[in-house]
């Protein structure tokens, strides 16, 4: 029997040869590669503990150790491996040597076993959902929960949540804007230190962000569609140019992280800052109508099958926002120490506070007062109709199957875009918009997005549409488990994952953040007879259980929350029960 | 002294190694040459007379013959080339066998001077045009005819006219989709079966504008915006699939060619086919309002400043003129034998036919009879307006100091859109309308293209704006002489050559060809003297000389021509003289 235990750095992606040096380590297997293009060191050194002979073998980017030998009863192999990576590539000398001595501190696998298993332990017991009665459903949301943690707990600001997390090579393990809109809210109620943690990682992306404002011929900070360590790395210049949603996507995870963390140190430190920066950029990428409004012109929305369009509502909606979100915070920290200090290093005066309000005031919002619809962009409501019913089957996916300027020339929507906002600001918006706004715009949606069925879903579920939140729930925990896109061995698609915890909680949990005060509104589908999740809302871990009676509330500490439930203000202690509103 | 005459196939593009294949004859000088990428065949063979003693020498690609020798006096080579080629890459064993042939028959130096004296005085006898009292404008546009006769002169109608004709390597050769309306006039007017020679490269290229259009997923013929072979080659999406120009331009030439010639052959051999795919194609990309209007949605118009817009009002005034010429050739020829033949091989029936036409009468026009203005697009008149004057001399050109997404935002358009179909289409429309959208427009037009003063110019001195006539002219013939865009290394401008040609013909001259009979009104810049140029018109030559005073049509033969001098119809034989309206 021969077996062989190796660091190798001659990976592929996609097929083709991976792009790493490597050099040996002068003892014992270890490996420091460098990425060619971007420099990054990335350190490994491996022991393994075996009574058997071995030989170390090497071929140009791998080492190992190689034992033959003849089996007998059983062979036992501890292998340890410790990576250590230092992306700004300065580290060069340290970096092997740390990964060398940090083997020796390492336990073996016994101990490394009970560890994980404490650590596995904690986390279900805060973060399970369970569901009673569906148990496709029950094992995908535990595989969803498993792999959001597994893709990203928090250890390291520096890092954001790949598209693919860490299971596969599609999008080149790029983040994505939807990081702060779609992943946010598992780890703002999961792990706020974590959440804190992907907000710093664009606070670390600033200065890259700024570039990117300047070669847009703006001022202030434009974030990224798509980013490894800041830069913008889509390729695709209609995206990177025209889509505003990263920018207020961080604005608004700031806004939503505040919303239920009330950390003000955080917006002091690195909120404001963004804040601002942000706020610049929109303020100079906007332009005034003849009428004495404000908004953007020649802008992509989320949903991608508008391309080159003016006042879309939802880069309006959330401009108007971060204005006013600015504001606030301002007026929050205009008394602290730092601020003149803040205020100083970005060169910014009164000036600039004003000229924000006035746009804010000013924004243009396509609203109809009567029919209660927001238009999705200047002249959407004029387009030609397309019976999205009548596109043959066979062709989808339509990026494959239509000639590329063909997808622009119609109604079709490939993801919410109103709806987007009506939901992220969903507090905002009575009931009677978004069901106006919904049953418009759904008929037109093709869903060419895995994110599109959880928000459906979610506002369907609000007003009222159980059929159809049930039926857009239907693909939200088992796209992957059970391959529905023919396509899982690209990588999980891990914002689609985080959608379906979302699906749950905010769609059938009736959760809202975005507001002043925490709202609950639990509903039970069908064809469950009992559901619980848990959330952890300033300090308190809060169980909410719902059967087809009831919602109990519990607490493990008797710190009083107030909460509101069905839209009733509620102070929860230990426990609060109330007969569910069907 | 040492001189070398060779033939050399390891030719540079753009400073890069040039993708040609090369093997030497068996006998004498000669190389057959082909084109890694396209593998079309170049034949070159070379024969050197003289008395000197020489040796044959040879590099990978090059052969040619070297002379050793001490001057006595002077030394005499008579050197003739013969080149062939074969652009479907078929005649491999045959093309090099003809090169050498060819050098026989050819002859030497002293008769080859003869004839090319005769060749051009007859040319310049036919086609020169003369002006009096500015020796800068004489020398100009003399430069210019020479260089449009030496790119094309109709030898061949597999060739179309380059971008920089034969003289750089700026645009790889390609020709592109203005040649219909900015070179064929010189043709037109001056080499008849030239003209009709490039309407031949269209009717040439149609499977290729086919494919293309299936391409796009609509039916017919897609015209490329750049083009070697016909199929489209460039790279850029945005330009390559929304701009129908290409096609609406070839049945524009089309259209022209037969209103100055009345080919009625034309029409039934190649013009008709183009014209039926060319509607095709627009009646199949067309999409039709909630109001019942025809139209186009994301498209660009020729003013690429505003990329993906609806309604462009050229665009559609353009299609519905295609199909308005489609209905009427088809009328035409509908008696014809062949005209049976051609629509079953098209598959079309009569059904089409009512279909573009229900499509020309409904086609939405965004025309103000208040103001005279066309829109140049929907929703045009209500982007941001930006004062070209205030943006600083050093930002252009735009292209390159612009984020190129800024460029979209505004007003601003880059070259005529809506004038320009008011130039193509002058007959159809009254002196107040082209006044009222040139006041309007021209201030919004930065001319970031060499072909918009000319058009310009040619408006301004319709509608009597005399200063800005020549203001527009001023850099017309000269801009590769002098070198005034310091790009003349790059090669030629030749459209823009064939712009300077227009803006004398059709801008001071007056001359109009689009409707049903020709039409002329001169005028004279106020710093020339005199001037004159020479068109033939149906067979005969007719001279416009133009004084201060006055106006005289000569022609060297006796046969009537029915023209519009001052909108006045008049019968020309041999000489007509009128007072120059001033």
């Amino acid at each position: 029997m021969e077996i062989s235990f190796g660091l190798d750095f001659d990976t592929k992606h996609w097929g083709r040869p991976g792009r790493w040096q490597a050099e040996f380590g002068a003892g014992g297997i270890s490996v420091l590669g460098r990425t060619e293009s971007t420099g990054q060191f990335l350190a490994a050194a491996a022991e393994i503990q075996s009574s058997l002979p071995y030989e170390i073998y090497k071929t140009e980017k791998e080492i190992g150790a190689s034992y033959r030998f003849k089996l007998q009863g059983e062979a036992v192999f501890d292998r340890k491996v410790s990576i250590f990576a230092d992306r700004q590539g300065e580290k060069r000398e340290e970096l092997l040597l740390a990964a060398e001595a940090d083997l020796q501190k390492s336990p073996g696998f016994s101990e490394a076993l009970v560890a994980a298993k404490a650590y596995w332990e904690d986390f279900w017991q805060r973060t399970d959902v369970e569901i009673e009665g569906d148990p496709e459903n029950q094992q995908g949301i535990r595989f969803c929960i498993y792999h959001l943690q597994q893709t990203y707990h928090g250890f390291d600001p520096g890092n954001n949540i790949g598209a693919k997390g860490l299971t596969g090579e599609a999008y080149s393990g790029h983040a994505f804007w939807d990081t702060e809109t779609y992943c946010l809210p598992f780890y703002l109620f999961n792990n706020l230190s974590a959440a804190r943690d992907l907000l710093i990682f664009r606070y670390r992306t600033l200065p890259e962000a700024r570039k990117r404002a300047r070669e847009l011929d703006c001022e202030g900070a434009c974030y990224p569609i798509a980013t490894l360590n800041g830069h913008e790395a889509c390729s695709l210049w209609q995206h990177a140019s025209l889509q505003l949603q990263p920018s207020t996507g961080v604005a608004y995870g700031i806004y939503h992280y505040y919303r239920v963390s009330k950390d003000n140190e955080f917006l002091k430190d690195y909120g404001f800052e963004m804040l601002v920066e942000i706020s610049r950029f929109l303020l100079s990428r906007g332009q005034w109508n003849r009428e004495g409004k404000f908004g953007y012109y020649c802008v992509m929305g989320p949903d991608e099958f508008q391309m080159m369009v003016h006042h879309n509502s939802y880069t309006n909606y959330l401009a108007k926002r971060t204005f006013l979100f600015t504001l606030e915070v301002r007026d929050l920290l205009k008394d602290n120490d730092k601020y003149e200090q803040i205020i100083e290093k970005l060169g910014i005066g009164e000036d600039f506070f004003r000229k924000i309000k006035t746009a804010a005031a000013q924004m243009l919002l396509l609203y109809d007062p009567e029919t209660e619809l927001f238009e999705q962009h200047l002249g959407y409501f004029e387009l030609p109709h397309i019976d999205i019913g009548s596109i043959p089957v066979t062709d989808f996916p339509l990026y494959n199957n239509w000639s590329y300027d063909r997808i622009y020339r119609n109604d079709m929507i490939k993801q919410p875009d109103v709806l987007m906002f009506l939901f992220l600001f969903a507090s905002d918006f009575p009931l009677s918009v978004k069901k106006a706004n919904y049953e418009f715009y759904e008929p037109r949606c093709i869903h060419e997005s895995s994110l599109s069925p959880s928000v459906h879903s979610i506002l369907a579920a609000e007003i009222g549409k159980k059929d159809e939140a049930l039926a857009f729930f239907e693909f939200a925990t088992r796209l992957d488990l059970d391959d529905y896109n023919r396509n899982a061995e690209e990588g999980l698609h891990l914002t689609s994952i985080a959608a379906a915890w979302m699906n749950i909680v905010y769609g059938f949990g009736g959760l809202r953040s975005d507001g002043a005060c925490l709202s609950l509104a639990p509903q039970i589908p069908a064809i469950w007879k009992r559901y619980a999740f848990k959330i952890n809302y300033r300090g308190k871990n809060i169980r909410v259980e719902v059967t087809k009676d009831e919602v109990k509330l519990s607490s493990d500490d008797e710190k009083p929350a107030t909460l509101l439930l069905y839209g009733k203000e509620i102070i929860l202690r230990d426990e609060y029960r109330a007969e569910l509103r069907k």
